[in-house]
């Protein structure tokens, strides 16, 4: 017997009606907005309607340093909601809504996998509720006011070749990085160079996820810095008169998505902000309301604990004021053994034989990571878990090497198994975190406001990736310099650097040391609220490959959607 | 007291659940998708289970060859679909979806106007179901894969001078136009000249409007020409392994949208072909359902007769296989005036003065145009009727003058005053369209399948445009022997040339005689299935102007959206 396709268990799932799972979270039907049979929108106002009702306990879900094997955070993420009920806790999971382009290109959906997945799982991946085409069409509206006030004579006066914004689109489109436009004759526009970025890369993505409110989002939007002028002064999306009519088009794109678990969990799917470059984390307004909607909320940020956890923390939680509770770090042996630096795996390739052999001290070989995590998360006063992901070939003196290595960090441990058995794989788990999540909360941001930006670049990259410094070229630090002069020097710092090692070189596995974290260049996101300096070569707009899902994915004769994974 | 505006009017419609207007039309709740509170999609499986209900009568409206004045085709069209149920029939309306490129650029929304308008007036200006984004993602996925194609090693053997397949973008963005895009390293793939048209120029679009069923539009995916090889013979949207994840991502596009009128009448609103360069009409599939549920379906046709009208008739109805019963031509006094050619018009200026005086005389100078249209409608075995869309400054002899024009060749006509008075104003139009529609239909193609497209363009050229004859330049001459060779021509021609003349001067009023069609190019839309020669300068990207809506539209404190017009 094989075991079954994500596909084939998300079509098997029993749905229930989304009344009754957003009556799960005390939500009830004058909040909902329902979207196709599957998913609904929830009003804004549920934010004052439930603000009354006890806080949730709020977990963050990260991981060890990603490799090519997929450690399965989203899947965790699920199953430990899923895993809620199964111990007599109520549970609502905050997740992404994963972007088009790597759907139709390698990565597939992200909907988790097994019987911890979001369904349905199609409408997950593909559109959904239209939030991304939502910010899509606003970020280019955008980008062709720009293009149309040069045309129109240039009133602000900017500077043809600092213009920052580019435009997006929601597809892994490699020829869109670098473009001419304005080409043909004068009622063309005026000719530059410029690019795409993926939409999830877009600053109104950040923005998104990152408002409080409609009218807080009005404002980011207008504080957007698209470009400079001769003399240097930034411009914004309100000197050009676009920020308005981008509120117009995402007043509803502001709406959290409820979507639900095949075990009928409460699941809000709301933005994804790009993790290269901006925080990677789904949205605060979804936090904002699952915070009061049942005992637990369980959101997931984005690669390892160095990046998407410590932006959780410092970049997300500063813009929600929410106080996580417990973060859990995924951590598989197929995983560990990777880090340990003794296999080569390369991304589509066969796995290499070795990494299957039972082998605990190449666990403990490559935990040098895991505890590095550990303390990365508890460095912000937050108390860990390990949740250790097993997989079919595992060992149990493999999993025994895991928990050695969480227990001399002094942090809790459990193996699960949701992927095969859906929550009743996590209950450890999910005893675990509710006892972790009982501690008394030391949360704390890295650094303070009014930090200087040299000083939080030097924390994060000291505290949090074990860097003996930072080392900046000659463009970076003028930028820096022009931050803090334009008064973008109180804004927290989203460091783009790869997600593959937690230091600055994707090739180091475990937890390097002795190397200095080089800043290439620093941009500023000051709309969504973040500088975010760049530490190597950070892609904004993926390619296709040689075999693309897009040539395989289809409708059948019933018009099911086949081969989406 | 001054007459409230568009936005004052849509606010104040008392509109009712969805459920109920899907009720008038026998359609079922188990057929609907709500799509937040006030849109529903309506499954297509409604066009099996209403097939055994008794046909509606089917009206297309359409109108004299428009002037900047706006001749309220679609406000004339929901007028008339509320007007009856003033007179105790049924009715459903179907129309396009308005693109958002001219929402934010000069010419506003498209939702009717005054008391005869869809609701509500922001869904469906904005975003709608998001099915313009589908067809955004749709194409530009095709985009995306044809570059890949090239950058993996060009299997199929494109030339890549013969690319067709271009990207699109719903804004107005001149800069767009002309492109050059793949600049960069060796890894941002193979630069070339390329450009963006706006989203509803997309032939994804006319797809859309065009396809039968799921699997219909799929096997019209499919045969999508993206280009040519070396040796000229044409590559395939399927050739390149693009189709299937098209259909996917447009699967619940394909399900057309209900909305209601201020009054509560059932409206249909999908798909929205560019009338430049496609058939300019909405979708047949929304036909196929309505047309089985009601006494009445009104539909509307682009630009004036002798485009959105003959393309009705010889493309949509191709397509769809429904036989038309009568034809709405909308005139006004203003419009034929402006016919006469003794006025000076020009969009967004001040209207000259000398248009508001009394003046029957003038009304008949102009009158050419509308005998012409009339003429058009009856050349398709179709019984018209003259719609004379009331305006303020409009004087009692002047509607008499188009009564007498209308008379003169047989037409009905009738005064209406829907803007100001809703469905009331249109019931002598309601009972003078249910007596034309009560003729016995003589309704047929103005050419048959296999004349070849020469002929094609000839019968449509002289019947239609009443020119002498057809110019090929050389190029046009060479594509036309391609096409034919190609196997396309059993395809209907679509002919793209100006709207705003019934020749291809648009500066010739009336209904000119003594002139030749110069057919300058000519492309296929093998998917969408039909031919389209280009009779002088089509653009299919927008720009924005001086003063673009954009600028003004945007959100208050309560998150309504406000100055969207």
């Amino acid at each position: 017997m094989t075991f079954p396709s994500d596909l084939q268990i998300a079509r098997s799932a029993a749905l229930k009606p989304l009344t009754d799972i957003a009556a799960e979270m005390d939500i009830g039907p004058h909040l909902l907005e329902p979207y196709g049979e599957h998913v609904a929108k929830i009003k804004l106002k549920a934010i004052d309607e439930l603000a009354d009702r006890p806080a949730a306990r709020y977990v963050v879900v990260s991981a060890i340093t990603p490799t090519p094997l997929g450690e399965g955070k989203t899947t965790t993420t699920v199953g430990l909601g899923q895993a809620m009920r199964r111990i007599g806790r109520r549970a609502t999971v905050a997740i992404r809504q994963p972007s088009m382009g790597p759907t139709f290109g390698i990565k597939g959906g992200a909907a988790g996998g097994g019987y911890s997945q979001v369904v349905p799982m199609e409408t997950l991946n593909l559109h959904l509720t239209g939030d991304f085409h939502a910010v899509t069409a606003a970020h280019n509206l955008l980008s062709a006011i720009l293009d149309n006030h040069l045309f129109q004579g240039n009133e602000a006066g900017l500077d043809q070749h600092a213009i920052t914004w580019r435009r997006v689109l929601d597809v892994n489109d490699r020829v869109l990085r670098n473009v001419i436009v304005g080409l043909g004759t004068h009622t063309d526009g005026i000719p530059r160079q410029t690019g795409f970025d993926i939409t999830a890369a877009s600053e109104v993505m950040a923005i998104l996820a990152l408002a409080r409110s409609l009218s807080e989002m009005r404002r980011r939007l207008g504080r957007i810095v698209i470009g400079y002028t001769d003399d240097r002064r930034p411009v914004t999306a309100e000197d050009i008169g676009g920020a308005g009519a981008m509120a117009a088009l995402l007043r509803d794109a502001l709406k959290p998505n409820l979507l639900q678990t095949c075990e009928n969990t409460p699941v809000l799917v709301h933005a994804g902000p790009f993790g290269n470059i901006a925080h990677g984390n789904s949205s605060v307004v979804a936090d904002l309301i699952a915070i009061h909607a049942g005992d637990y909320l369980v959101t997931e940020a984005g690669f390892g604990a160095d990046m998407g956890a410590e932006r959780f923390f410092n970049i997300k939680c500063r813009a929600s004021g929410l106080t996580p509770d417990a973060a859990v770090v995924v951590a598989t042996v197929r995983a560990l053994k990777a880090h340990s630096g003794r296999h080569h795996i390369v991304a589509g390739k066969p796995l290499p034989e070795a990494l299957f052999a039972e082998n605990p001290d190449q666990v403990h070989a490559g935990g040098a990571n895991l505890r590095k995590q550990i303390e990365n998360i508890g460095l912000h006063g937050v108390t860990p878990v390990v949740a250790i992901n097993a997989f079919p070939g595992d060992h149990p003196s493999e999993h025994a090497a895991i928990a050695e290595i969480a227990g001399s960090m002094g942090a809790r441990a459990a193996v699960c198994t949701h992927f095969a058995d859906g929550g009743a794989g996590a209950t450890e788990l999910a005893e675990a975190v509710a006892e972790a999540a009982q501690e008394p909360s030391a949360f704390r941001y890295l650094y303070p406001d009014d930090a200087p930006l040299r000083d939080k670049i030097e924390t994060v990259a000291r505290q949090v990736y074990g860097a003996d410094g930072v080392d900046y070229d000659l463009a970076a630090a003028r930028q820096l310099d022009a931050y803090e002069r334009n008064g973008f020097g109180r804004l927290p710092v989203c460091i783009a650097k790869t997600h593959l090692s937690i230091s600055s070189d994707p090739t180091l596995k475990g937890a390097p040391t002795g190397w200095r974290l080089p800043v290439r260049e620093v941009r500023a996101s000051v709309g969504a609220g973040f500088v975010y300096p760049i530490c190597g070569d950070m892609r904004t707009m993926p390619g296709l490959g040689t075999r693309p899902a897009a040539h395989r994915i289809d409708i059948d004769a019933e018009g099911n959607i086949v081969n989406l994974s």
